[in-house]
This record gives structure tokens, C-alpha cells and sequence, in this order.
């Protein structure tokens, strides 16, 4: 990288961490407005998530051009490479992440079909969960912050267990009626994609802690090559 | 790059394309055993599955650390560096692979504690598919073949449909016989682990074909901002 070119490099990657952001706060939106649309049995609301794909999928495209053109003309090393490497992997999270939303709201769109089959609160605190996991893996990621990072990998165990509470209630209602099986089985689904989410979220953290530490925390039990 | 280093760049290249095709081969055949112990409820099958990630894992670290170090070492422009762009993703497509194949095992570990709900048919069928599938997207990446991704890319909706099959039949045994709910709740989430395998043989589809023509599938609607 020639010293001309470092001040615009370094321009460019901040406007590729900016877009990021944004993506993100549009992806944890989607989310939050499909669970939304779930709780509310709003069937305008959910119908507006599973057509309104395409913002995010422009995002994905137009971040990874960035990425790729950052990679092509300045050819980075060390840290910066690492960045734009982690950012193409955030990017590809984050669009899975918007695919979810929409899993979420088809879900939710049958599942308003069918009479309620409870009153939903752990749905929505796993909601609340996923979402700030993944605001916080994305904070970490701009910020470098790995114990941010960290916390967001801590946070995961919680999400799991409120999913199996989740499967375990709506399989006693299951059990006991089965005119509840239809709608519980979307609920079910719904849980496991909100998990996804956090899945997500932990992806992104782990990549933040591997690109400020070059230590690789995706497999503990392997031990990265990269490990120190 | 130098001229002096070109050819150790295509060596090293080449290693890359090799080693992914190794852990590719590792993650389908780790995709048939989950299924196979099911479909057989053969209990130690299964538990191999649980146990064995470590190797995928492995490969997992050690790929991306190669793509990682032909970036940083050689620089590479154009279609040497998408090459190695859509290595690293094709890389976290089969780490996914492979821990699907253990949430199949772990569905399959639950599944074949309770009696057979029926006999396994469409899943097995769903499996051969999607292991055809990412089989084939690998073949397309390491041959630059277009229509051989594309190929990829149009047997998605088949799995779907089976997908949807498998879920409808399910259905109406939970309905008929409430013992049924907990273990077709297994043999749906299976169903659906296989669909997910096949999203990733899709996603590296849509990489080989980016990667040779930098024309952009993955967002139709969208309309890719590199696309031809």
C-alpha cells in the first residue's frame, strides 16, 4: 500500500464498517418487527416483513463489492486484512439473519391462522435477546472490543435454554389438545430461528475476538493453528 | 505478485481447492452416517456422529488459514482473489455442514428412543439429494463449471418440495396418535437440517458462478450492483 493511498484506505474501510452497522440495525429491525407482528397478530405487519427482503439483500451485495474492491486495490495485510476478511463474513451473517426475519414472519402468518395456543412471553424475550446479542457483536466488531465480544458468546447458553423451555411448554399443549399441534409447531420453529439468530450473533463474535487477537476461539476443543 | 513466486501461488492454490475438496468429502459422508444411523437406529452410528466433529473442525481452521495467508502473502487481483474469497466462504458453508449432520445425529439419538413412527422414506431421499447437491457445488468451484452450479442451484426446489411432503405426512400421524408428536417433532427438525445442507450447496453455487462470470444470483430480485 503506497502512503498516498493509506488515508483513502482508511476511509474506505470506515465506510465499510458504517454500512455494516447500518445493515445490522436494519437486520435486528426486521427481526424485531416480525416478533412483533407475531405477538400482535398483526397480519399487515408480518406481510410488510416477509415482501420488504430486498433493502437487505442490496446491502449484501453493495458490501461486498466494498469488501472485495478494499481487498483488490489496496491489498491490506495484518489487522486490516483481517477486518475486511471478518466484514465479508458479518456481511453473509447479516443476510441470513434478514432471511430468518422473513422465516419468522411465514411462520407467524400461519400461525395467526389458528387461535392463539398461549399468551407469548418467552418468544418474545428470546427476541430481545438474539437482538442485542447481535447489536453487541457488531459494536464489538467496530469497536475491536473482544470482552463485548465475549459477552455476547456467554449470552448463547441462555438463548438455548429458553429455547428447550419454549419446545417443552408447547409440547404439553400439544399433548393435551391436538387441535394445538398446527400452531405449536410454528411456534416451535420460530424459537429455533430466533436461536439461529444468536447463532449468528456469536458468529460475528467469535470473528471479532479471531481479528483483534488472531486467536481462534470457533473450536476450543480442536485448538486453532493460529492459537498463541 | 512476482513472477518468481507465481507458480508457488498456483501450488498453493491448488492445495486450497484440494483440502476443501477433503473436508467437502469428510462433511457428506458425515451427513449419510447421521442419516443412516437414523434410518438403521443403529445407536452407536449416532453417537460417532455426536462425537466426530473434531476432524471437520480441524479443517475448518486450517483452510481458512490457508486462504487467509495466499491473501496476505500474494496479494492476488481478479479471479485469483475471488477465488480464494469464495474459498473462505465455501469453508464456513461445510463447518455448517458438519454441525448439521450433528443436529441430525442428536434428532436421530432422540427420535429412535421412542418407537418408529413410520417407515423412513422421504428422508433418506432428502439426504442423497442434498449430499448430490453439495457434492456437485464443490466439483463447479474447483472446475470454474457454471452449469454445473446452476444445476446446483435448480434441484433446491425438489428438497423443498420434499421438505414439505415429509412435514404434511408427519402431520397427520401427530394428529391421529399424540405418542407420535414428540419423535415426528425429531424426524421435522431433520427434515429441515437436510433443506438448511441444501441452502449451503446453494450458497457455494452462487459463489462459483460470482466467481467465474462476477455475476451476481444470489438476489434475483435485486439485481446484483456487479452484474453483467
Amino acid at each position: 500500500m503506497t502512503d498516498r493511498a493509506a488515508p483513502h484506505f482508511q476511509e474506505q474501510l470506515e465506510a465499510l464498517h458504517t454500512r455494516l452497522l447500518e445493515m445490522g440495525g436494519l437486520a435486528e429491525e426486521r427481526v424485531r418487527a416480525a416478533v412483533d407482528g407475531l405477538v400482535r397478530r398483526d397480519h399487515d405487519a408480518i406481510d410488510r416483513v416477509i415482501r420488504g427482503d430486498e433493502p437487505l439483500n442490496r446491502f449484501h451485495i453493495e458490501i461486498d463489492d466494498r469488501a472485495f474492491h478494499l481487498l483488490a486495490l489496496f491489498q491490506p495485510v495484518a489487522t486490516d486484512l483481517r477486518s475486511i476478511v471478518a466484514a465479508s463474513k458479518i456481511n453473509t451473517d447479516l443476510e441470513r439473519v434478514g432471511d430468518l426475519a422473513v422465516n419468522i414472519a411465514e411462520a407467524a402468518k400461519r400461525y395467526v391462522r389458528h387461535p392463539p395456543v398461549k399468551k407469548l412471553i418467552d418468544i418474545p424475550r428470546m427476541a430481545d435477546l438474539a437482538q442485542s446479542m447481535l447489536r453487541d457483536a457488531l459494536d464489538a466488531y467496530v469497536k475491536g472490543d473482544t470482552t463485548l465480544a465475549q459477552s455476547v458468546l456467554d449470552r448463547d447458553d441462555e438463548l438455548d435454554s429458553l429455547k428447550i423451555q419454549v419446545f417443552r411448554e408447547l409440547l404439553t399443549y400439544m399433548l393435551q389438545d391436538p387441535s394445538t399441534i398446527e400452531p405449536s409447531l410454528d411456534l416451535v420453529l420460530v424459537s429455533r430461528h430466533l436461536e439461529r439468530i444468536g447463532d449468528h450473533a456469536t458468529n460475528i463474535a467469535e470473528d471479532v475476538i479471531f481479528m483483534v487477537s488472531a486467536r481462534d476461539v470457533r473450536h476450543p476443543a480442536t485448538g486453532g493453528l493460529t492459537e498463541t
